[in-house]
């Protein structure tokens, strides 16, 4: 049954009584995705969604590259140097880690499996965004591909684009639409 | 090269120049994942990790139900009005969406690809924790298995520790190890 209260939430099989003191200043910190092509991949997040990178971290020898970014309206509260950033970075919700391994970028086709499709696994991220249509709008000018556009199916109120790797990105607006 | 300023990184090839204004507002919400058993599932995240079931949503007749958690220290930001609260959610940053079919916890075995083996794709999420020894420490206590436990292979910083689907989670501490 749909759980509709805080009352019957708690009562859902599974859900601990209550938290663990032991998990006081826990923080759902990233999210990470493997990746082709970084250029493509920080093209589409930083300038078709928004996100801002904020480290990027060479492994030469081991031959990978990891790029961390966030979503914010407010910069400004990105650390300069190096070390504060790092840390302030570990204690944000809702950052995105990319993993590039060195040379897929050369390879033909797609390199990475989105998830769903057999085998599944993980589904999609989701962007919220004041404006869904607006949004929506935006991302075909844009040409970004779609893999659900509002008008498909029966939820008119949520959209999915596809990242370069053809990763979902689910676009919802947290008000009711107009 | 290593970006180790903010100068650097915005000279990376792909990074957009600047934040383009119609994304103001954008906020990266959450990420799906699909699970074979909503009951160990909830035990893990609710009871191990701390989080909070903020919403759940059952499709009876296409058999699936999803579940929305958050980890916050401020529980009482919640609200109880279901209305409300599903607004406040679609608006938050770190949310997990577990999605569950129905009659896969039945199933034998692994349903769920983890993406760390081919075909590869998502890599994991991460959850920071003030103390990661401690942490480690309470997950061996409840009997938590272990991707790689902070004393193995070069990274003594890290640990990753499996969901009840295999789903590798990243446990880190944002500041340096005393």
């Amino acid at each position: 049954m749909t759980a509709t209260t805080r009352a019957d939430l708690a009562q859902v099989s599974g859900v601990a009584s209550e938290r663990d003191a032991a998990t006081r200043g826990f923080v759902f910190n990233h999210t990470m995705l493997r990746i082709k092509d970084p250029r493509a991949s920080l093209e589409f997040y930083t300038g078709v969604l928004g996100f801002t990178l904020v480290r990027k971290i060479d492994f030469a020898e081991a031959k990978f590259s990891l790029y961390f970014l966030v979503l914010t309206d407010d910069a400004s509260a990105i650390p300069d140097d190096d070390a504060a950033r790092k840390q302030w970075l570990a204690g944000q919700p809702g950052v995105l880690e990319l993993t590039h391994n060195h040379g897929t970028e050369a390879e033909d086709g797609a390199v990475y499996h989105d998830g769903n499709s057999d085998p599944r696994g993980f589904g999609h991220i989701c962007v919220s965004v004041p404006d869904v249509v607006a949004a929506c709008t935006r991302f075909e000018e844009l040409g970004v591909p779609f893999q659900k556009r509002l008008t498909d199916g029966r939820m008119r109120e949520i959209a999915f684009i596809k990242d370069p790797d053809g990763y979902w990105v689910e676009i919802i607006q947290p008000t009711p639409l107009g």
